[in-house]
């Protein structure tokens, strides 16, 4: 089963999709339906409502606002070589806002802010139900279901200290989604095809058997520290063919166009425009 | 003023200190008072209501699950000196997850899977109204108050990678509070004493004064990145004292207790407590 969240004219509404058709559910977005019990799945599965054409879908992240999202960096021996640095003991944790994500085709924004913006795409995990201290052997039935994230990073603001988050959480700069897709239908995603392209180009194409620790090591280890809740985003690292490792760098200007794809689980597509930075937000 | 968020039989409540009684306001907990207008001080000041003894209050954290806590590390040279690092050219953040913080007066749970769990008082700013690009001249028009943070820190989880977070988010771990206090009794905290006893030894003095970054810095530079939202929460760094760099270290473990004062600000307690480690939570 594929589920989103979609913007209506109503608001944020989470639907399931059916064919070439969405089907409108009871939840405002795909957090609150994960939320709404441990069947959610199978509620979801039987539900009939208003129904849509997916063609004019407007996806929303599809966890919007989630009480965490948890990156983890240097997964992929492939990455972390071309950032010539050895793969880590334990998980690399990071933090993003909630107030980073967008839609899986949202206009990315590029802040005048950085001159390096940089793109990866990772398996995103959804949490289904409040994982804490859970082994591995059982990490696995806490996953609600698994997207596409795209960990844009703001190398510039990521590397000038010790700490990466101030490149991580620019706002509206990272595209999640457009699904979420349960585990029966990728069989955990333990295999899948990922890939990333700038302007038709292939930057990123890798498998996520190359995972380095596993979505069922990750989610033990952060439930070791914080119980993971319903609607949790982790995004699990990226391969090799970040535009900062390539020679020469290259980097996303407006007028760009990014594209990702993981096997079983959607595309996105966004294009970089200019951030309006020079405009104060109304308070 | 100084509001608060307690507990009660109904649930959360946000209260106004009169005296030796608070006055129950109509909102849940001090977030949704202070996003709930740019006037909410001079309403919350008006504001009549039930009364209960202040010295009965069980507090919550301040700002219970903000959107943000935003941490600046190494914002004290006394403390960058004690660790043998530089002060940093631009701020040092780092993120807690809102699921860390506990009330003022709270147990601290060490959990079974840290052997250094250490303290770290700071002043916390809570913010007031949207930020986004905000100049240092007009970053202060930005804040609703300050507190208290005490943003312990497991040291082995901390430093085992590159990145903090592990180590600074730990589920209830980070007591805030008991108050927020508006910036005009304190003149914006500018130059506050800030003391942390253990076991009634004092460990850390400084006076905020002696901040590297100041709190309209903060402001502006995380505005740059992304907006800060009412009830967001920044620990602003610690000064020199900490226990992971005292000859011989020092750490929290069940039995000991903490005490943090900030000028103005008022007073935490916490008895450290162990952590029900081998109980999985039930879902």
């Amino acid at each position: 089963m594929r589920v989103a969240t979609i913007r209506t004219d109503d608001g944020l509404r989470a639907v399931r999709v059916d064919g070439a058709e969405l089907v409108v559910l009871p939840y405002a977005d795909v957090r609150q339906l994960v939320a709404s019990g441990e069947d959610w799945a199978q509620r979801a599965a039987g539900e009939d409502g208003a129904r849509l054409d997916l063609a004019d879908a407007d996806f929303a992240p599809v966890t919007p606002m989630p009480e965490k999202v948890i990156c983890v960096g240097l997964n992929y021996g492939s990455h972390a070589a071309e950032a010539s640095l050895a793969l880590p003991e334990h998980p690399v944790l990071f933090a993003k806002y909630g107030r980073s994500l967008i839609g899986a085709n949202d206009d990315l924004a590029i802040p005048a802010a950085s001159q390096q913006v940089d793109w990866e795409v990772e398996l995103g995990v959804v949490i289904g139900r409040p994982a804490r201290n859970v082994s591995e052997a059982d990490a696995e039935a806490y996953v609600a279901g698994y997207t596409i994230v795209n960990d844009v990073s703001m190398r510039d603001w990521q590397l000038r200290t010790s700490q990466f988050l101030s490149g991580k959480t620019f706002e509206a700069s990272t595209p999640v989604g457009p699904f979420l897709v349960t585990p029966d239908e990728v069989d955990h995603a333990r295999s899948l095809r990922m890939e990333l392209s700038v302007d038709g180009e292939v930057r990123q194409a890798a498998s996520t058997a190359e995972i380095h620790f596993s979505v069922p090591q990750i989610i033990s280890y952060i439930s070791t520290i914080i119980t993971l809740m319903p609607g949790d985003l982790i995004a699990t690292g990226t391969p090799a063919g970040v535009g900062h490792c390539a020679d020469p760098p290259s980097y996303l200007t407006p007028g760009r166009t990014l594209s990702c794809t993981i096997e079983g689980l959607g595309a996105q597509t966004n294009r970089c425009v200019a951030a309006a930075h020079d405009v104060l937000q109304a308070v």
